[in-house]
């Protein structure tokens, strides 16, 4: 009996990596269907901003400054900060902003920083998709926004290249899972896929769930579907 | 050979089912193995303190004072709080004492909150094992005490009766894990259990953990082995 269930997951698993391995050669990717490398970083509160506030909170015309690059390619964090007040009146200074510029403004926080100013249900979004969710007055050195939207607390997500979805098996959309080991040990159960041509594997996730795994005391992660 | 499967599962399980009909029995309880009802909970940032450090902070001979009660019998939520200075001089203040009285003075912070002041890596530690963690300033109104050692990230943990535990089959020291639902989708790989006597069935986790798996966001809650 013990051999008859062998059999059985060994079938499965030789055809996942058939599949795989004919996936990889089509792509022209190394044949041996080596995992690629997995980075999983945290993102800490920060804002985005777009053009229109970009010019009431820094200054007509204005661009943002260049500070650090990021791991996906051409964003960066920004030397400009703001100052967020929520809406039990208490504020985060220095909340970072991310470059480059985009559509709308929107500011993505862990749940305690939520908690601390006073957002009692924030959302889990991911990015760009902020509608219905609630604003914040944003200060600026120049001047003062009252986004009307925008606050969100950003769902966990990996980000990757068509190949490296072909190598997991997954497309745009799909949840994966990402276990996380060391002396917390948690495992995220949805985490969202994102593919892009122009996007480097990486799971980004936010400072709370950076804590809860314990994320700076190991390097044992696994993603998987 | 898919029916070979199963009958190697339901053999296992069937013999399960009896070993803990059978302790379930013994120790009187419902012979049905109703799932005792879980209950997660929050612990937010707070201390405990042992009588020497509680008459230095809030005078001699003073006590604790009930505020509310905690879901472990006898412990409770005490009014007086103190403050907490981290290595790099910022405070936490208002970090609320839990009673009774211990003999060993205790901060149990998240990571958050143990960056925040400068812990830059604090232990996870089980409560009452802090030999060679970091120490403290605590300021009281009375006085203030440095402790030596005592401030660690508390593990995530179980507290469960030995009838509950028979049930999970289960012993005190076991590890075991916690699936959170909802929109997050968070799964605790190492879950201590504590049994003794005077408990009752529910997971402590921290602010960074309940904030990381949206805890207020659901009750799909599922502990196992």
């Amino acid at each position: 009996m013990a051999t008859a269930t062998n059999s059985v997951s060994i079938d499965r698993s030789m055809v996942e990596r058939i599949v795989r391995q004919v996936a990889l050669e089509h792509l022209g990717r190394d044949s041996k269907g080596k995992a690629p490398e997995l980075t999983v970083q945290t993102s800490s509160r920060h804002m985005h901003v777009c053009r229109e506030d970009m010019d009431v909170l820094f200054g007509p015309g204005t661009e943002l400054t260049f500070d650090r690059p990021l791991f996906q390619e051409g964003n960066f964090a920004a030397k400009e900060t703001v100052t967020i007040v929520g809406p039990r009146s208490r504020i985060i200074s220095n909340l970072r902003i991310l470059g480059p510029m985009r559509k709308q403004s929107q500011v993505e926080l862990a749940f305690t920083d939520a908690i601390m100013l006073g957002f009692s249900d924030l959302p889990i979004r991911l990015s760009g998709n902020i509608a219905g969710t609630p604003g914040a007055v944003i200060i600026g050195p120049k001047g003062v926004v009252e986004l009307k939207e925008g606050v969100i607390r950003a769902a966990i997500h990996v980000h990757m290249n068509p190949t490296e979805a072909a190598y997991f098996g997954v497309k745009h959309g799909d949840m994966m899972k990402l276990r996380v080991g060391g002396p917390s040990g948690v495992t995220f159960n949805q985490v969202h896929v994102r593919v892009d041509p122009t996007s480097r594997l990486n799971v980004h996730m936010d400072t709370d769930e950076a804590n809860a795994c314990g994320l700076h005391l190991t390097k044992d992660v696994e993603l998987f579907k």
